[in-house]
């Protein structure tokens, strides 16, 4: 059975087209949520309730919505939906947006993904690096497929999920599959500074993103070059390489 | 100059005493979200707008309370308050409550510092292991000093954040500190399921930490042996290890 959830919440273009692809793979199971989550990154509901209802959004397809994040849908999923059933994969998205590089971070798409690998499941996020609630999706189909059979025939490793992302539809094809590291860049933010009806402040996040990788073995330059790019995520966020530095650094 | 934020809110009193703590240490600026964001991960907010107002809540100190999550603190501090000014260290805290192990996903705490060492800014985040409003900080003041004088004098290495976390006040002094690695736990989630006055479902999001980790090399076993945790963490989610493994086994 494959779980599916997304950011983007369950009445959009991109989760149509996941729960169509893996139909084809298996039974599906999908929870999403009722509205947009962007940029909810690592977000749980702690403070406030829950809501989830079943949806027939989905034909022959056992759905729910959920008030939550995208996280709060993958622990409804396994804690209260499935139970004692165990999804042989969960996929997430597809995302309109790109999550390369540092986006990954801030992505509600990856962070379904990464609470599923916390759980022991196989997982993946897939996103579009198109923003366009019209972006196209006909190149990609054939490589969702590709990329969730290899890992329902393949697993993951350990406390891995992937992040999978895919170029825009271009004049020429798609070249072919990187795996890669997370490029190093940043979103160089812009505050938007405006005024309210009733005199007050107000401010819209804005910016550019940055790209200092001069690297080819990374995201950004696989979707610049139109390769699909896979990057291997952990949720251990532990800096292993600085463990033994501040040991022979500090004064401790 | 030190940035301080949190996630608990500019009102509680893990960061009047950040505060306190770190105008010994040099000139302090907060900017800190006006309500709790516990659980936030490192949600920003991009589909709605940021209010940032200038508060009067600490002496003799610049500071400013924004209706956005910890990362949208540390944004609007970086790129429209402070703007050229570069802080000499960011600290974020004291939290309310664990970060340990796979809570630093959730911890919005740890976003606000994750953020700034994305801004490349040496970063702390601080916890206390009691979940209590009343929780008791007397025991910890000569560790915050410590660890953030240590970090202003020799920095951090690049990309890297401390998740700090401190044992709940026991009768017995703290034995020291501990370089760690995060531990191999989760939350054991369980939906407490109730019916509003309407008859309508909604749930509350609650659950047991699980700890699966045998080793002593991790913030859980420090904690539970009265040690201060320091977790190094970086925000590049690679799993460099699994990218030569995805290479081999796949058909790509």
């Amino acid at each position: 059975m494959i779980l599916i959830s997304n950011d983007d919440g369950i009445t959009s273009r991109g989760i149509k087209l996941l729960v169509k692809l893996m139909k084809e793979l298996g039974e599906v199971v999908v929870v999403a949520p009722d509205s947009p989550q962007s940029g909810m990154g690592h977000a749980i509901t702690i403070g406030n309730t829950l809501r989830l209802e079943e949806s027939s959004i989905f034909e022959d397809v056992q759905s729910y919505e959920c008030s939550g994040t995208p996280a709060d849908c993958v622990k409804l999923a396994k804690h209260f939906i499935l139970k004692d059933r165990k999804p042989d994969l969960v996929v997430s998205g597809i995302n309109h947006g790109s999550n390369t590089s540092i986006s990954v971070l801030y992505s509600g798409t990856m962070s379904a993904a990464l609470e599923a690998a916390i759980e022991g499941m196989p997982a993946i996020g897939f996103s579009v690096c198109d923003y366009s609630s019209e972006a196209d999706f006909s190149h990609i189909g054939e490589y969702v497929t590709k990329i969730a059979k290899e890992v329902l025939e393949k697993g993951l490793p350990k406390g891995v999920a992937l992040n999978v992302n895919f170029p825009p539809k271009r004049n020429e094809e798609i070249k072919g599959i990187k795996v890669c590291r997370q490029a190093r860049a940043k979103w160089q933010e812009e505050f938007d500074q405006r005024v309210d009806p009733n005199g007050r402040r107000y401010f819209w996040l804005a910016g550019n993103f940055v790209n200092f990788d001069k690297g080819e073995d990374n995201d950004e330059w696989a979707i610049a070059n139109n390769f699909v790019s896979v990057v291997p995520c952990v949720y251990d966020l532990t800096a292993h390489h600085a463990i033994s530095h501040i040991n022979d650094e500090w004064n401790l």
